[in-house]
């Protein structure tokens, strides 16, 4: 028998259509919100934002949505990506559980984002768009639009968190490479940038306050758009081609979960891989328990609230309903930047709410000893958000061990590590630290939540 | 018609034998000489550093050298790697060739020394060895040797060349990633290391000086053997997977390269493409031009002598006929760290005297010119050792305009530049600088050359 074992589709097998989970939800997700007159948005209110295309797709109530020949075509590059079975990690373990694991670390930036900003990319330059702006925090999302903004001739303007922007030199030169501009912020480029920096001239930043400057420029600027790599629906989306990939993969490895794992920062790679999994349940096939595996500093499932809230510090964009730590909550630094967002998507947050999914937010240092034990025995160092993923999967295979049950579990490794190097260096070096918070900590940043009305 | 077009083999297709060009040759290679009594060393004589079955597989006439199942296992991680038609560089372009690449950064550690790595960390794991040294420049060979050691239960020791050591301490944190333990050379760890460091305290060590550590760590214990990550017959034998696939993969995409294209830093990626071409053309097929691109900074094949040489600066391994500057030859600190070795592989060397390939060296700065180009039209941003290889092809394309002629042009990229950004930055930086040598400053290496009769 093989020590490992790849399952991968040939590239006729990449989804022609993306799967939209409202079609087969039992109730829809609550409606966004206008910040000013608290009714439902209508398309015309994020027409500055977005191409109309993508507008449909963020109200769309279709099942599928047909994935344009020219995106198949970007996608042709790299998907359909491999799904593994982690043989060696199950003998590492001594574990009955048979482990798998679907690798999106094999796009050209080395993450699930281009899955998405090459979708938006090709909407944006259909509706004649030449510039978008966005923010990243670790960098994977612009490294993704820089990307797809280089293939599809967009200009790209990226607004990194400060604190992302100087510690990780590399993941901006990586974008610059590509031909995007990155900038710093807050910076004063943007008149909310200017307006923090006015008070707080040494803020680290934000993607909070990164998605208020990027939006800014977008909104005042007839040639520029918006794009986000995470929380709405649309770009949950395009993610889609993860999960539905995988269950093709899983019947040719004759298994189907019982487990799956996700982590979660706005919520997009673990909507990639569980949405098609629910929606087949929802259907009538057989369901899986569903984790998402939040970081614990920074745990909007687990330890916010259910409710109307904006999307950015700036208090530009619309509200919406969502499992939220408060749009001025600030997380620490801690090394998994793509999972440092106040709030959660809409759309896995409903799924909470209806007790579909569960949640956990283990503590970092936790998640990078499974990354390193991951590593050691499948030869893939993945990124500190993955390792939430890691984390979560090697837990439930222990368990499997304790119970003596043999149960099929399937995560999604979304990314590697290579330019996450400083945060291995910090853990073996053992300076990582582990954050909790009181619930009055917690409290401060969620008094200040927009009154909504029932 | 396509974008860009994938040719994907399934994994029943990785090759089951490694393909050894010696069997094909009009002439062997001249043999390696023992140092003391200039006669050509036995197996005997090699036992201290290498396990006997790759010792026989560096002596070996057969023209197939099975693939042992394990290693296929491994392989079957990443292999076999995609080869890509490069459609949209073609249109930027604007020329008439048609280009083709195969990309070895799909592998773990993101280049194509992990073909070797696991074949060498799987014999010696047969032969009972419990630890293995080696040198390593860039970082790419330490990484793949830790990455198979990991998975083999091997204990790997990288010396790494201490001004890569200094500048590229990411490379370090994933290798001990991968559980290996990485110093820097010249080290206090071995009799040389002291010795060079007694003379030249502040040493930028050099591949020549970590490969004499490596060595004698490996010599003077019992359990512990050497690998060497390019140069030598055995290593190069098992790269021959790339052009294997690739001979499958051009008749997939029902074409045949004309011209084929590689970067020479000791010879092995450039082995792994050409060698199953040029095997194919010795026994009666079509021919390619092969033409090896190796950095201005260290151009052993167009601007050195064909020697016997010292491997190391050490002068402790055995002699071998090549292409060389010098075992003492010190190469600047440019950024395609791979390529900065003094010397060529024996058998690409060969190769050269017998007119079956060419050669030319591109200064560094061209090269990333070449890089970025590529980056932004096929969205992978390649490793500065790769970009030699980018700007060889792109070259050939540019005059396959110029003459308009459409010829098809098939180049190894090796590896992705994840962990070179310094370097990137450097050119954007306009820091990057060129070398030239006067043929006087080459002359004084190649003075101390041993002295052996013919």
């Amino acid at each position: 028998m093989s020590d490992s074992v790849k399952y991968l589709l040939d590239e006729t097998r990449i989804p022609k259509h993306w799967y939209n989970l409202v079609a087969d939800l039992p109730s829809p997700p609550p409606p966004v919100l206008h910040p000013g007159t608290l009714k439902p948005v209508g398309p015309d209110d994020l027409a500055p934002l977005f191409p109309m295309s993508l507008i449909m797709q963020e109200v769309s109530r279709d099942r599928e949505i047909e994935i344009p020949e020219p995106v198949r075509d970007v996608y042709r590059q790299w998907r359909p990506s491999p799904l593994f079975r982690a043989r060696r990690l199950e003998k590492v373990l001594q574990t009955p559980a048979r482990i798998y694991y679907k690798y999106e670390g094999v796009s050209p930036v080395g993450s699930h984002k281009p899955n998405t900003a090459v979708a938006q990319a090709f909407y944006n330059r259909e509706a004649g768009v030449r510039k978008i702006t966005t923010e990243t925090g670790a960098g994977q999302w612009g490294s993704s639009l820089a990307f797809a903004g280089a293939l599809f001739g967009i200009e790209v303007l990226v607004f990194m968190v400060r604190v992302s922007y100087n510690q990780k030199p590399y993941r901006r030169i990586f974008m610059e490479t590509f031909g995007a501009r990155c900038v710093a912020s807050p910076s004063m480029e943007t008149n909310y940038g200017r307006s923090v920096l006015a008070h707080t001239p040494d803020s680290n930043g934000s993607l909070g306050i990164a998605i208020s400057e990027a939006v800014e420029v977008a909104a005042s600027r007839d040639d520029t758009k918006y794009a986000l790599g995470s929380v709405l629906n649309h770009v949950l989306l395009h993610q889609t081609v993860i999960g539905q990939e995988a269950i093709a993969q899983m019947e040719m490895a004759n298994d189907y979960p019982d487990i799956i794992v996700g982590c979660t920062g706005g919520g997009s790679n673990f909507a990639g891989i569980a949405f098609p999994f629910i929606g087949a349940g929802l259907r009538g096939g057989r369901k899986a328990r569903i984790i998402a595996v939040e970081p614990a500093a920074c745990p909007s499932l687990t330890r916010g609230v259910y409710a109307y809230d904006f999307g950015d510090t700036g208090r530009m964009t619309p509200l919406t309903k969502m499992y939220t730590l408060g749009s001025s909550f600030m997380p620490p630094g801690f090394h998994a930047g793509g999972l440092r967002y106040h709030g959660m998507a809409p759309l896995v947050s409903h799924l909470k709410e209806l007790g579909i999914i569960e949640a956990r937010a283990p503590q970092q240092v936790s998640c990078f000893e499974a990354g390193v034990l991951f590593a050691r025995a499948e030869g893939i160092v993945p990124a500190p958000e993955a390792n939430h993923a890691v984390k979560g999967a090697i837990d439930e295979a222990v368990r499997c061990k304790e119970e003596g049950v043999s149960k099929a579990i399937l995560f999604n490794l979304c990314g590697h590590g290579h330019f996450d190097m400083q945060a291995y260096q910090d853990y073996f070096a053992g300076t990582l630290v582990d954050s909790t918070y009181s619930d009055a900590e917690l409290a401060m940043a969620l008094a200040g939540l927009p009154s909504v009305p029932d």
